[in-house]
């Protein structure tokens, strides 16, 4: 085994505790070629730093970013703040010669996606690798999805039907939170959610959006303040605050091919929870997959003799299916962190092959294109839109 | 129990058939305030109308609807032929004094339907009714659903996400039929079943679609000439057609109250055969329907403890549930054709009582108008475009 | 077309409305080499026949059976009165020379269905032929069941898993019926629904049950008495009658081959409507079959590439499907009633082609020696039982 | 926080993989009052040992765990070596006064069993606690049943329907593994995955099961001898061996309360991979779950309004839900090693409180004795035995 790889976080909300199981677990499921080592969480608060370090595991903690990124010790870091500060860290860890791992959406513009692009690109050059944190691509259900699409088992994509369905502000009384303010997390629906959607298309079809047409919208315009974050949530608190991202988007595209795809994302379906749902539809079979049964995947294979036909629940824990060899047996589920210990051991594997890790920078610009594209075309009547 | 109800039907395809077994079923089933009687069945080939009326169960054939509809004996015309002959029959039958059931799509333009929609309110003013053949609507779970939305049980509605899925022209080799062509069915994927959709969200929701953004596609321009008609498809003979119609529509729209919508059309959803499906989510609560899944309504109670929540799968086969009266103890599922033997109840029912039966001609024109809309909208790059 | 079968109806309780549904539309439907004729309807009282008749097609009606089995101008005698009675009504039609659609259970005794299957022998020898309506064998799925079992499609059976749970007992205040009485039904949830499990696995696997062991059991031992019929149970009225059949059956089982089976029959599984399931594994595959969403049946393929296996939900309405010729396009379901016109369709087609309908009566024979093996079984502390 | 508790952990197969996840897990997913250390991990191959110790996190490696049980520094000893050798090593690290958590089955004979419960009630004298790992008990889903079923969200209860399914034995040519041999095992499907569906009955219901009648087998009597251990089955090698436990167990059984249940247990449902699934039917209610789609509970609310009833799929993944304080937002899944964290979370808090822990050794003697029973019923022609 080579050198330990020692990781610095930036930030510890509700994704550092996710990436933090990613780190802790990956190497004990994973016979890893470089060791990952817990080194240092960064936060503003030293209290909150120091508590979220001791029960996720982190060696020490540190409240300045700048001086951590710069330090020999460290040689990935790994970015899970909110979208507007994505660029600005992202970009000078690169410039210090660090991995970076960031979290999605690769940032809150276009402008500053093509910035970390570049950056990341003229990293490459050096060997520095940079990856974006779109971790439902590998789910082992979403990642045999995109297998079986390019080994041809449904034969050409005509249609595709994403959607991503949460009711966490169902209620109009659910507290405001940074992820309703657009000067932090830089969209709402759209860009928080909706961008899954976008990116596990692009991932399982290997095509991209090249044209949209779309409507976005707020239901609810002002929210009770909150005291402290819970989960996706919060608590409320005094006074109300106005929500300046969207609630809800609906938009329909073209992909390379030709090939149409609807899209969805909200956060207003009361009942659906976590619903990340897609469906591609081919010439010779189909493939569908939902988050809120994530082990399964629904493959319909019109190959097959006619009266056998019918959609298949392929339970995605087989030793042969992707991820898979490093946990249960047959028929044991994974849940929603897995994808965290697998986007570590892809990484690491890359930076140790010195490889470019997937999804890149250019895929986490790619998806934040087509939120750019939505948005223009919402502004303007819904008419068509070139990504 | 008042005298009988005497009634011809124009046509005699897959959905003669079906209007048959309505016809059959219905007094049987339900104590109706009048007899209907299978008179006479219309076909321009006397030997196909006479074996379609031995088999269904018509008194006797003819093959001059002109004539049949002005007879004194027959009360009731019930057209079931395709979309660009209902205008004609219809507004000839209501001139002429005869209760109209037309199958749906009511027209194949908006000015065909508005001429029939005036006929209807002429013929209406002296006690002639007439109602267009929306069966999905006489679904026991969908006037369930429609029910419980009226009653508030989902509060306010928000989202509504409704589509229609068939798979039975994703081979590209699967033959012409007159559903392909433009001149006789008006409309492909977006009229035939698109159509549908709209009238069952309009129907549960009880609001109109007020603007629509749509696109809409024709992926296989060109497939073998059929031979003959075999339900939906057919089977192959020489030649090629061309396809004029489309073979999917996506589109987004927006509700009275202003509430969002999202719709798809396809013929091309590889696996899903006659996947109708709405799910509308409120204030409170959601509900969840598939034609596939026809006698379960899916129930989503956010005032119910959080802890309990969840969508419930509701058998609509209880007594008290729509239409059960009429069939079996719960749980003994309802097929298809059921939607028939409720539509002949509900028009028979109206008919003795004075009553205007639903869906209505302006039902059926207000469907139409949106499939117009759809159409200028996509034809005006996916514009927003008011119905 | 040969000559017309003029058929009397025996009897006019829920499972007179559903055979006179097959009666009516299977001609409708199938192309038949005999045309079924709905003459005469029996029933001890007079207006309530009357009413019956009028409602469900019959032609005319008589109190007395003795009477109408007599009759030169019937040919079907079809009996669905309760099953103390099928044994006298069976064997004297039979002797009559009266072709004998008879009811499931075939009767309530042992001894009572030995005398009536060889009252069917000998009436064979002279072309007469008799059938016991098991109609759930002509689900099309479970049809589709027993031809991929015969074909070898899950290779040799090991365990079947079967069970027929309902719920509309476990109300302790739901009221008495003739159902709850040992003398007019002879068994309880295990004749009367655990037949149904007994017969569908009998007849997908194509083997025999051999030898049980079973506990039966009655929960409820008093209940109120009812006022009039409704569906499976009633209204209820003054003062409480004796349940005198089980409530309960739980057995195990071993086939012909040595394959285990288990047998769950109850009217307390609070929730489960009509929940008829069953589940037959074997050597290279598995299929899978719930009344409750009766158009699918669920097919594991243990031959399938490892990574694609999973349950495959076969929408059991294609055209290739069994039965289905005479129905509608592929995704459009069937319902509970479409089993007696299957089962008409049979009946008539084994009568014109003078070969022996299934299930016989010998198969009803051999239902009732399972009942009565689990009996002899219960009251023997469960001790394994040959059959 | 007091005082860290260090853990040594005696085995490293499968369950050792799971288990320190739980102990790697859960000081991270919760707030604890003592810190589990990982100290040392022992196994009778050293270098196997030390890989898997490198591999899954503990401080160090021994091959004696009668030297380990007896180290003053070791708090706690984790069980998780074939049940042949759970009574000898529990026994003694009992007497050396620590803490054990044991592995499910307790023990391979109720003799053995016995002497485990008496050593652990002489233990907890002393305040050493001790448990037994039947983790499905710690799945959301399940606590949330009993916790319902306590509560009498369902009334009393009525019948049980409990099965575990697996397939990984259909396949004839599986080869032998120590599970399979019942000097190691003790006993095959009945004890390996029998127990899991008993201990969840008795824990759900908070009853015992009190008589039983049953039947087992073995279907395949031998299999090639395996190469090496590759989760439950392995890799074929030279020659075959004799299995010499069962490969299928069915039983049925009463409860205290006189409820009735049946259990099954098999390695050969083609297609069922890991199918523990418990309905509970009580007088008012019912409750269903299926370990395959483990994050739900079904949920029947019999007191409902009768039109809107139904089986409610509650996704057990809110913030008010038992275990979830530790996890991720509303609708993120967990997996199969949640259970394991659980386990720790519960074990720790008990020792730090002075409490006994659940499951105690007790209710994993209450397990062997009903597996007892159904061996004795099932060798005297399956007669009703008391447990």
């Amino acid at each position: 085994m080579s050198a330990p790889l020692r990781v610095a976080m930036i930030g510890h909300g509700f994704m550092g505790a996710a990436h933090s199981v990613g780190w802790r677990q990956a190497p004990a499921a994973f016979p890893l070629p470089a060791q990952p080592v817990m080194s240092t969480l960064v936060g503003r608060n030293a209290d909150a730093a120091g508590e979220a370090a001791a029960r996720w595991g982190w060696e020490e903690t540190s409240t300045d970013w700048r001086d951590v990124i710069t330090r020999d010790d460290i040689d990935i870091v790994d970015i899970v703040t909110p979208g507007d500060s994505h660029a600005e860290i992202a970009i000078a860890a690169l410039a210090a010669g660090k991995h970076v791992l960031c979290e999605k959406p690769l940032a809150n513009t276009v402008a500053e996606a093509e910035q970390m692009a570049e950056a990341a690109a003229r990293a490459a050059a050096s060997g520095i690798r940079s990856m974006v944190g779109f971790t439902y691509r590998r789910v082992p259900a979403t990642t045999l999805m995109r297998d079986m699409i390019a080994q041809e088992r449904i034969g050409a994509v005509r249609q595709v039907r994403a959607s991503y369905r949460q009711d966490w502000l169902a209620d109009a009384d659910a507290p405001m939170t940074w992820r309703l303010d657009k000067d932090r997390a830089g969209s709402g629906a759209l860009g928080d959610i909706g961008a899954h959607a976008i990116d596990l298309c692009q991932f399982v079809t290997g095509q991209s959006l090249r044209s949209v047409s779309g409507i976005i919208e707020t239901l609810v315009l002002e929210r009770p303040l909150m005291g402290e974050s819970v989960g996706l949530s919060g608590t409320a608190a005094n006074g109300r605050g106005r929500v300046t991202v969207d609630d809800v988007a609906l938009f329909t595209a073209r992909l390379e091919s030709g090939a149409l795809a609807s899209f969805e994302a909200t956060r207003f379906a009361t009942g659906r929870k976590n619903a990340l749902e897609i469906e591609v539809s081919g010439e010779r079979g189909a493939l569908h997959w939902n988050l809120e049964d994530m082990n399964a995947l629904g493959f319909f294979d019109a190959t097959r003799d006619a009266g056998e036909q019918g959609f298949t629940r392929i339970l995605v824990t087989e030793p042969q299916h992707p991820y898979l060899s490093g946990w249960w047996p047959a028929g044991h589920m994974l849940g929603y962190e897995h994808g965290f210990s697998h986007q570590v051991k892809d990484l690491v594997e890359a930076i140790s092959a010195g490889a470019q890790p997937e999804p890149s920078f250019d895929d986490g610009l790619r998806v934040q294109r087509v939120l750019d594209a939505v948005e223009r075309s919402a502004a303007g009547g819904s008419s068509w839109t070139e990504v």
